[in-house]
């Protein structure tokens, strides 16, 4: 088969400093949209302080993870951060690389080749201000 | 040359609740079974409470993981979290993210292109029950 | 379109144990040498004690990085850790999960289609020694 590729950016703005939203319909439609059967998806953020990353679709493991995230690179007190001098959001920066800037998802039969759980989310750290998502699909 | 691409998948069933399986000569028998040469695999739990990644074969340093994995997103009290009104897992959806989803490995002449001590793990948190891994392969 | 491929590696050896190297030109190098102008670029570390990852390129940032790697995943004592009977670098294993292997970038008009503040990094954590890089490019 002959290679194909497609790519689309979706835009996110959050009304609070931390969020997750649930992307996978956004990214199945840009899929089909494609018209590629069989190949390799790659979501990610094109931010350094938001995150792409697969997990499950539940309330209160996303309430969870808030939690948790908080534990491990608190936001507070910024002066903690040297990284911010003019900035606020260092904690922001650390909480992207627990959870990943990236997914790559197989795609079979035109299809995410999902596991029965598998969610895709963009992870918001630094919000209300503008940001992206790139999807790129390589394949056939 | 022209694209080609094989799916296949891996099935897991571990005694413990948390474990560490060396999944590389599986994938390695994937791999020359899709007489791929040249390309990218993607490896990636079908599952939200487990990982694949690659570090080292050395039982000390699998023992250290899962110490550090207890003090970063520890099992219990279950009621720390608020996932866990029907499920008891909130920790293990916790210690994916830090193992991460998938990897992503070049292919070339027909070879996983591996560092020296490179080798690909099932990691599972949530372990007793059936689980899949994916392998996904597209190249030439 | 027909695929290509392409492979190059980087060599690093840094004065300290702990490390960050913006890599990005480096990258960006091979894939023009490549003349690959759509695809998927795979850059990842072939050692299991160090990373690749995308973040800022801000030294006040590197700094937090170094000391939440320290809180997260401390060097010493080193007989905390059951991986340091003949070796003293446990704690590189660990900080490598946190900060990822590798990351994989799209590929649009021949350039890497990054968003405004992405950079590469080599992430070392056990260094003065030889190291690698692997960058693999497919596309067209």
């Amino acid at each position: 088969m002959s290679m194909k590729s497609y790519r689309q950016e979706l835009h996110f703005r959050t009304d609070k400093r931390r969020d997750f939203i649930n992307i996978t319909p956004l990214v199945r439609n840009v899929l089909h949209e494609s018209g590629i059967k069989d190949g390799l998806c790659l979501v990610n953020s094109m931010h350094i302080t938001s995150s792409v990353f697969i997990n499950d679709d539940e309330k209160g493991l996303h309430s969870d993870f808030e939690t948790w995230l908080e534990k491990l690179a608190p936001e507070k007190p910024y002066s903690q951060y040297r990284h911010n001098g003019f900035e606020d959001n260092a904690d922001a920066h650390l909480k992207r690389q627990i959870m990943g800037r990236e997914v790559v998802i197989a795609i079979t039969n035109g299809e995410l080749d999902f596991g029965t759980w598998e969610q895709i989310f963009y992870g918001e750290f630094d919000g209300m201000r503008d940001k992206r998502v790139l999807v790129k699909i390589i394949g056939e």
